[in-house]
């Protein structure tokens, strides 16, 4: 790793500059409008371009010799061994829907691993950031150290899915399995869901369908809360696809298992 | 109605007192875990009524003429004219999860009819308050006059439900109708999908299994936004039960129309 406070100070500098960038056009019921009239213009991916835009900037001018790989603009330098990798607002719809449940998402890979991670909720105010070691909150109520909780058995644990439309059939059955398993089972919110397995409010997020820049930049957050991420063979999680992400190890075997046992 | 602004500001300081009682409890992490440990420790219920009773408290000594329905405590002078109304934490599940989008309700019938309503969230500091004929937002981003938007028709609508699993077989079937129709369907958050209802940001919110409390207080809000708030059969929502809400009049046609077309 680098410079690790360097590194930390500059993710901060992104929130910052990504969070000016979008907030404007959160809630921005006129332009909502324009949009639903059939205009062109589309707030959620102007604010997602801009911001992406504004990050990639700041990381060009900052570290030239680094890789980018972005939602809205794709892969820069994608062979160098240090990558940022950035999704300006993870939880679209929550967004257009005025819900302060998406995020933006910060991500660092070295050799192809993260290293380092954030999600940003700009209107809450809130930072989620971890280094696979550690994992720590700074929102109103505070700045601290977040930890995973303890939840060994399915039947105690609180579960989270965006959506169930995410899945094709057969993953459907299997998310399905384990959510008949579970004590509570609850749709919607994103990237959110993972930063409260990390927050020790959640035990399991199960997702289909992800793209790598929608769970890249939470692996660092949820390992370093000493939470499990993988895909749902139990293999890195970095490719994106079928995710499960687990606050306790040993839950994390049994959402697997279920999740294999069609 | 009574005087209007000594009603709104008190409104504002039972937002203020059940916020400040509520807060402490919220993500309380050890809280949860001594609940998890089989402990009668519940810091939800414990917020829960805690709130409700600092409320019930201000109610009492400011309008001892004045009914009361909460939903922790039941009901004192039902019968009297003007009555409040109280949910101090509507969402608990999103509650124990961490998530910012519960909410405190507050309401005033008058007459049995909703007159005055709040939905107040304290973390992110967003009060919703409608008196019918008007409604307003305050909140990190500014203090404003809110309105639903115009959304005609079910093929341009944005719907919310909190989760499909509150209907039974029938009543499911026929909200399965109205979401196969919609533009775009999202499950959770509680309350605060009827906020967004008022402001502009989501067209239509059905529901089922609501208890009072869980919907008096959001109708001078919808409605004073603009919006309409009913049964499925068109009738009064004010006893719960299966509730929709719609932020513009020929869109509730149209979704009643369709739930009743099984």
């Amino acid at each position: 790793m680098q410079n690790l406070a360097e590194l930390t100070a500059f993710f901060d500098e992104l929130a910052d500059t990504s969070g000016a960038v979008i907030l404007p056009y959160f809630r921005a019921a006129l332009a909502v409008e324009n949009k639903l009239a059939g205009g062109a213009y589309d707030p959620v991916t102007v604010a997602d371009r801009s911001a992406e835009q504004a990050m990639r900037a700041l990381i060009e001018a900052r570290y030239p010799a680094h890789g980018i790989l972005g939602e809205e603009f794709g892969a820069a330098r994608a062979d160098a061994d240090t990558v940022w990798v950035l999704d300006p607002i993870d939880g679209t719809r929550a967004f257009i829907s005025g819900l302060p449940v998406w995020g933006t998402l910060i991500g660092l890979t070295e050799g192809g691993k993260p290293a380092l991670g954030m999600m940003h909720q700009p209107f809450t105010r809130e930072r989620f950031f971890g280094d696979c070691r550690s994992a720590r909150y700074k929102g109103p109520d505070g700045e601290r150290a977040i930890k995973t909780r303890a939840c060994a058995d399915l039947s105690d644990a609180v579960l989270f899915c965006t959506t169930p439309a995410m899945f094709n059939a057969e993953d459907r059955a299997a998310y399905d399995r384990v959510e008949a398993a579970v004590r509570l089972a609850r749709y919607g919110v994103d990237c959110y869901a993972y930063c409260m397995v990390a927050a020790g409010q959640v035990d399991l997020v199960i997702e289909g369908s992800l793209q790598p820049y929608d769970i890249v930049p939470l692996i660092p957050v949820i390992e370093g809360a000493g939470g499990v991420v993988t895909n749902w063979t139990g293999g890195p999680a970095t490719a994106g696809g079928r995710v499960v992400a687990s606050g306790d190890p040993r839950l994390h075997e049994k959402a697997l298992a279920k999740l294999a046992a069609g």
